[in-house]
C-alpha cells in the first residue's frame, strides 16, 4: 500500500511539500519556500529570512509544515525535487537537515540546491546527488527513482517516477508539453507513454494553470514574440528586457536577438547574474563573446556611467519584471544609477505579472515611475511555463493513471483538475480508467494522509 | 466672457485645482493633494511630505501645477473648497500661498484646512472665511459666490455657484443625492431647481462613479447594512469597525449601533480622533456620554491592556478600513498592541477598498493577517458618496446648464460624462437644450484654458 | 449506516436532486430542473419541454439522471422540496413517477408542484403532503422528517432534517439568514441551535454564493433601496418595477412602496400573476384594494390602452428582470403593447443578472432596447436569496455537524465550501469538530454514493 | 479650410463613416454596416435586412445617418474605403445610391463590394474604380487621393491619403503594423515616414484596441500558434479550424500547416467559399491542389458522408467561430450533418470571441454543445488586426499629423486615444507637434462637424 502525504502545496501555489510511503520507506518531493507569505504577514518587507525561526515561517505558511512526518523522520530515504524554482527547493536549508538521506535532482537543480545552502546557518549535511534525465537509481530496499525529461521554465526539469513493488508513483510538479522549446529537447514522449503502456499507479500532477482551457504555447512563441517587439521595429532608444532570471531559455532567445539587432547585450542584476553564470557552467547556454554581466549595484552603476552616450548600442537584459523593490529596474526607476531615463526609451517585459496584490502593487509602482519619465512599456512578451487543461488533458491520455493527485494550487484549482477526471471519462477508450472523485481522484488539503491501495 | 483653467484632477481622480475667470477677477476652486502618487512614485513609504519641494510634488503630478495661473496671481480673489477632503484642500498649505486673497468654505471645511495648515511652514497667511449653505457673498467688484446645501460622505459639503454678469458657474465637486440621509439634510432641490429656472450658465462637475449606471445609494442603506451585520447577529467575540474617519454621518450611524448592541463605543486612531472632535466642537455630532477616544499609540496600549479580558462589551471604531501602515488595525494585527487577536474575532469594513494596485495590496495584507489569526471579516458594509450616472441625469434635468465640464477622473471617466450628456438630448424636453461635444460640452487635460461665451 | 447519493446539481447550479438511504428506506431531497441546458444545448429556444422525452433531457443534464437509483426505487418512502424553485422541484413531473411515494412540502411548495403538475402528461399520481415548518412526521418505519422554518427568496422554505437511527441529517438548500425579513419570520435559530446541541450527524448544504466574502444583506436593505428609488426621487414619467415572480416578500415590499408613493399597483404577466395569486390564496401575502393584475398579452394591451395617457398614475410590476423572451417587458420594448416607451420613463430592476452568457445576452438586449427609447434603467435595487460565505460560517457554529457534504454549485463552489470547512478548524471552540477533507467534508461529483458511518 | 464629418462610428465599434470636405468637394471614407445593433434591436434574429427600410435602420444606428450631408450632396466627389469589411463597406448598397459618384478602392474590395451589391435593389449604380497600393489619382478639381500599403486582417488593406490644397489628410482605419506578414508585404514605412516629412494635416485614426498597452502581436505569432497548436501535438481524431473567413493571411496559414500535417484541407461554410474564391481569382491566394471546397449545406453533407470514416485524413476549415447560428460548426454540433461528433475531436478557435454579449452567448452555446458530445476545444489561437497602444505611438511618432481625429469606438476609446497624444508631449522631440484637447486632438460624437484651419 502507498500513502501520499499532502505537507504542503494543497491550499496555495508555493512551498510544495508531497511525500510518498511505501512500508516503512519515504520519499519527500520538495520543500518549498513560500515567499509571498513573509511578504504578506511580515510587519516589514524586509525581513531577514536568514534569521526567522523554523517555527514562524511554518505558522505563516511561508515553509511545508513538516511536523505531521515527526514519526517517519527515520524512514526518509530521500528529498527529490523536479526542478530547481524556490518554491520547490527554498526550504531545503530549513528543512532537509531534519532528515538523515540524500537530495537528489538533476544537475542544474543540485547547483541551485548548493548556492541555496552555502548561506544557511546551520550547513546543510544531505548529501547532494546528481541524477540525469533519463537515469534510474535505486533509493533503497524496495524503491527506485526514474528521472523523465521534460519542458518547463528553468533547464532540467524532469518527471520524477517513484517505481515501488505496487506500482509507479509519478511526481509531476511543474512542467508543460513545449513541442518546439529553443533551448534543450521536448518532453521525453516515448518514455511517457511506455510508462502509461506499463501503468501509472499514482500521478501526483501540479494544477497552477489548469483553469486556462487551452494549449499553453511553446517557447517558440515568446521567441516571435520577441522578434516582433524588437527586431520587427525600428528604434534607437535605449532599450531594456527584463524576464525571469532563471528562465535560461527565455535568455538565451533574448541574447540571440541583441545578435540579430546588433546590439552588445549586457545583463544586470545579482540574480541574472547568478542563474545565468551556473547555467553557463553546466554547458547550458552559451554565452556570446561580447556580453557582459554585472550583478552588483556598484559595478552597474560603473557601466551605465560609462554607457550612458551611447544607450542605443546595448540591450540590456535585467531584473525587475515584477517591480521588485531592489532590482536592477526599480534602482533604475528610482534614479539610483547615473543614467536618467530619456522620453522614448524602451521597456520590454518578457513576463507576466503573476497575480497577487503584492506584485500587481510593485508593478504599477514601477510602471508609474517609468512612464512619469517617458519610458514606453510593452507588457506581456511572454508564454508560461505551465501546462493548461488541454497540455494536461494529453498528458493524461498518454499516461492512463489509475489515481489522481492534483496538487500546487488553492482548493479550486485542485477541484477544476478533478473536473478534467471527470470529463476525461469521456474519453475512456483513449484512458481505460474511469474516474471518481473520492475514489481514484482525491482532493487534500496541506496535512492529511491518503492511502492508496 | 468666462474662462475655466483645469488646472489639475482632469486626468485622474485626485488634486483638484479649477479656475474660473471673468474678465481680471479669478476665482480657484480646490487646492487638493494625491496622496497616491507620491506613495507609486516615492522612493519609499515614509516620505516627509511637509519637507518635500513643491517643485518635486508637482513633477509627480502630486500637487495641482498652478503655474498656469503665474500671471493672473494678482487677479485671484478668493480661494473656495466645497467639502474638506485631502484631495480637494491638501494642497492648500503648499499653494494658497501664492494668492494674497481669502480662503472661503463651510465650518467644517475651515476647521480642517486650519487644522491642516497648523503644521505647515511658513504659517499660512490667507484669511478664512467662514461662510454657510444658502448664504451668498460677494467676493469682488463683479462676482459673487453663494453656497447650496448638498450630501457626500463629509459634513458641510457644498455645491458652489459663482455669480457673475454672464450668468451663473456651478462648482459640483463632489457630491452625491441623498434623499434619506442620516445626519444633516437632503440636498436643497428648491434653490437647484429654481437655479435651473433662473440659468445655469456653466456646470463643472465630477464625475467620479459616472459609469455605475444606478442611483448610488443613500446613506439609509449603509445604516440597514450596518444594522444587518451588526444587530441582527448574534456575537460575544470582540468587535472592530472601520471606516473613513471624516465620514462622520457614518460614524454617527456606528455609534448608534452600537447602543442598540448596548455595546460600549471606544474609537482608537489619530484621524478618528481628529475629525470626530472637530465634528463634534462645531455641534455635527453629538457624541454619547460613555464614548472613549484614545488617538494615539501609548494610549490605545493602555486602553486595550485594561479592556483585553472584557471584548465583549465594547464596539471599537477604529481606523484602518485601507490597510493603511500604520493605522489601528493595521497595528493590531501586526501583534503591536497589548491584545491578541481570537479566532472569531469580527472585523466589519464600512468601506470599500479605493481602486489603486497600492490600497490592493496593503488591503489584502491586512487581510492576510486577520485570518491568519481566525479573525472574520465584514466587507463592503458601505454605500459611496459620489453621484452615479442616474444621480448626475437627475441634476442635469434640475439644472439644465448651458455648458458642461466634466472634471475630477481621468479622460475616459469625463468621456463618459459626455456620452451621459449626448444621451440627454433624447430626454431634451426636460433641459432645453441640446449637448454637442467641443460646443457646449467640454473635455480637458490638466493645463488648458477653455473659453465659454 | 446513512449512504448520500449526489444524484444531480454537484456540478453545476441547477437541477437539483439528493437521496439519502437509510437502511433500505430512502428518501429523495428535490427533483429540480435546469432550464439553462435546454436553452444552451437544443437547436432552438422554442422547445416544448413538455414534449421533450426524459431520455434526452436526461443527456443535456437538464432533469438529474436518477438511473443510479433504478435498483432502489422501492426502497423510496417520500420526495421532500424545501422550497419551490424550478430548480428543486422543476423535474417532479418528469421524475416522481419512478416512485411509488408521497410528495412532502410546505402548502406553497405544494401548491407550485400542484400547479406545475396539471399541465404534464401521465397526471402526477404521488400523493402530495402539506407539511408546516415546525412539523415533525414519521414517514417510514426508521425516519422521520421535520421542518425547520428559515428564509429564502420564496415563501415557506424550509431546512429539512431527517432524524434516522444513526443520528440526523439535515438538507439546507437553498436558504439565506434574514433577520429582517419584509414578510414573514427569521430562521428559527431557537430550534437550529437545539438541534446543534443534539447532534447533526451530516448537513447537505447548498454553495451558491459561498465565494462571497461577507454577509447577504437582509430584505430590509432591498427595501431600503427601493425606497432610495422610487420614493427618494420626484419623477412623474411612466415606472415600471421588474423582479422574481416567485418572490413575493419582494413584491409585497413593492407593492407597499407604491402605496407610500400614490401610485396604483398595476400587475403584468403569465408568472407575476400566478406566483402572486397562489400565494394570496395560503395567506402569505394581502393584496391592497387597488390592485389590478394582467397575466395574458392579450389583457395586458387592453389596459395599456386604456392607462396610456395617465402612466404617471401607476406603478407597473412586471417580468423580464432577466430579459426574457416573451416576458412582459422584452414584448413592451419590441413594441408589441398599445403603449409606447416615452423618453425619460424608468425601468427599475429589483434583480441581479445570474451570471450565464444566455441571460447576459437577453439581459443586454433588452437594455438596449429601451435605452434606444430614451428609458432610464435603475440597475441592481436587490439582494441576493442565498447565503454568503460568514452566513455558511454562523450556521455552521450553531450545527456543529460531524459530516458535512456541498451541493448545489460546481464543483468549484463545493471546493470553496470545503475551504471554509477547513477554516472552521481554527473555531472548533464553538463547533467541536476538526473537518478534513475526504474525512468528513465530503465533495462529489453527480452521481455517485457517499457511504456516512 | 478642411471640415470633417464624424457621420457614424465616433459612438461605438461599428458602421464607420466619415466625409472630409475642402471648400466644395466632399470625399466619404466607409459606409458600413453595425449587424450587431439588427440583432440587439431587432424582434427576432431572422430579419431580412435586405428589406429593412433605410429609416429604420438609420434609427437603429445600424447604418450611418448620413442625413447630415444632405445638403452637400452633390459635393460628393467619391466613396472611398481602406478595406473590405462590412463596418466599412456594408452600408454601400443602403446608400451610395444618395451620391451620383464612383467608388475608389483595392481591387479585393471592389470584388467585396460588387459582390456585395450583387443582391442590393434597387442595384448599385455607382461606378466601382479599382486603384492599387501606391498608386494616386486626381479624383476633383483640388483634390487627390493615395493608396499606401498597410496590413491589417484582410487583404489589400490601405491607409487613404487625401492631398488637398491646405495638406494632407489621412484616413487611418483599421490597420496593424505587421512586420513579419505570412502574405504580402509590410506596411509601407518608406512612405509613411516620407509623408511625415512633407506633413499631415490630419490624421483620422481607428482606435478599437487602444487600451491594450502592447505592440500587437504580428501573424507570425499566429502561425507559430498554429503550428503549436497542430503540428507539435500527435493526434488523430476529427480536426476542425474555424477563422474568419475573410482573413485571407490566416486562411493562407492554415492551409499550409494541413500541408505540413499532411491532412487533406476541406473548406466549409458559405462565407468561407465566397471571401477565399475571391481571394484566389485575384492571385491573392495559391490554393493547394489537393483543396475542396464546399459552400452549402447540401454538398457539405454529401461531403461529410463520404469522408465520415476517414475522418484523421482531413483538416476541416470551416465557419462558425463566433457560433454564428447558421455556420458550419454550429450546425455540426447541432447534429444537422451526416457526422456524429466523436469524444476527443478537436475544435480548434483561430479567433478570439468579440466581445458583445450577443457573440459570448452564441459563442458559449456552441462550445456547450460541442463539449457535451466529447469535442475538445482550443480556443484563443489567434493574434488581432487593430493597432494596440505602443503601434499607435510608432505611428503617431513617423506621421507627426498636425491634428489628430479618434474614431471608431466608443467616447472612451476616442477618450484613451486623446490620453496617448497627451503622453505623446513628452516625446515632442520626435514629433514636432504638442498635442492638446480641443485644440487639435479632436474628440466628435457622431453627426459633428469639425473645421480644422
Amino acid at each position: 500500500m502507498i500513502e501520499v502525504f499532502s505537507v504542503g502545496g494543497y491550499e496555495a501555489v508555493g512551498r510544495n511539500c508531497t511525500a510518498v510511503a511505501y512500508g516503512n520507506e519515504v520519499v519527500i518531493f520538495d520543500l518549498g519556500f513560500n515567499m509571498e507569505r513573509v511578504v504578506a504577514l511580515g510587519d516589514e518587507e524586509n525581513v531577514n529570512i536568514q534569521q526567522m525561526p523554523v517555527s514562524e515561517l511554518r505558522q505563516m505558511d511561508a515553509i511545508p509544515d513538516d511536523s505531521m512526518l515527526r514519526d517517519r523522520r527515520k524512514d526518509v530515504v530521500a528529498i527529490v525535487s523536479n526542478h530547481g524554482h524556490l518554491d520547490h527547493i527554498g526550504a531545503i536549508p530549513k528543512l532537509a537537515g531534519n532528515y538523515n538521506c540524500p537530495i537528489v535532482a538533476t544537475p542544474y537543480t543540485i547547483e541551485l540546491i548548493d548556492n541555496l545552502s552555502r548561506d544557511s546557518k546551520p550547513r546543510l549535511k544531505n548529501q547532494l546527488l546528481v541524477m540525469n534525465p533519463g537515469e534510474t537509481i535505486d533509493i533503497s530496499k524496495n524503491l527506485s527513482l526514474e528521472f523523465v525529461h521534460t519542458t518547463h521554465s528553468i533547464p532540467h526539469t524532469v518527471f520524477s517516477v517513484l517505481h515501488t513493488p505496487d506500482g509507479a508513483v509519478m511526481y509531476a510538479n511543474d512542467y508543460k508539453l513545449d513541442n518546439f522549446p529553443q533551448l534543450g529537447e521536448k518532453p521525453d514522449y516515448k518514455r511517457l507513454r511506455q510508462l502509461g503502456r506499463e501503468g501509472i499507479h499514482a500521478l501526483i500532477i501540479e494544477t497552477v494553470r489548469i483553469e486556462q482551457e487551452k494549449k499553453t504555447p511553446s517557447e517558440s512563441v515568446a521567441r516571435a514574440l520577441l522578434e516582433d517587439v524588437l527586431i520587427g521595429r525600428e528604434h534607437e532608444s535605449a532599450l531594456f528586457v527584463t524576464t525571469f532570471a532563471s528562465h535560461i531559455e527565455r535568455v538565451n532567445s533574448i541574447l540571440e536577438v541583441a545578435r540579430e539587432m546588433g546590439r552588445k547585450p549586457v545583463m544586470l542584476g545579482r540574480s541574472m547574474h547568478r542563474y545565468s553564470t551556473l547555467a553557463e557552467k553546466l554547458g547550458i547556454i552559451k554565452f556570446p563573446d561580447n556580453l557582459e554581466i554585472y550583478g552588483r549595484g556598484k559595478t552597474i552603476s560603473s557601466f551605465l556611467e560609462k554607457a550612458k552616450k551611447n544607450m542605443g548600442k546595448y540591450l540590456f537584459l535585467c531584473t525587475g519584471h515584477q517591480g521588485e523593490p531592489g532590482s536592477t529596474l526599480t534602482r533604475l526607476a528610482n534614479g539610483d544609477f547615473p543614467y536618467i531615463i530619456n522620453p522614448g526609451d524602451e521597456f520590454v517585459f518578457s513576463s507576466s505579472v503573476i497575480p497577487s496584490p503584492i506584485n500587481q502593487d510593485n508593478h504599477y509602482r514601477l510602471s508609474s515611475k517609468l512612464k512619469n519619465q517617458g519610458g514606453r512599456i510593452f507588457s506581456d512578451v511572454h508564454t508560461s511555463g505551465h501546462a493548461s487543461k488541454e497540455d494536461h488533458r494529453d498528458l493524461l491520455m498518454m499516461l492512463r493513471p489509475e489515481h489522481v493527485v492534483p496538487c500546487h494550487g488553492g482548493l479550486r484549482k485542485l477541484a477544476a483538475y478533478a473536473e478534467l477526471c471527470s470529463e476525461m471519462n469521456m474519453l475512456n477508450e483513449y484512458t481505460n480508467h474511469e474516474y471518481f472523485l473520492g475514489q481514484n481522484v482525491h482532493l487534500l488539503h496541506n496535512g492529511q494522509v491518503q492511502e492508496i491501495e
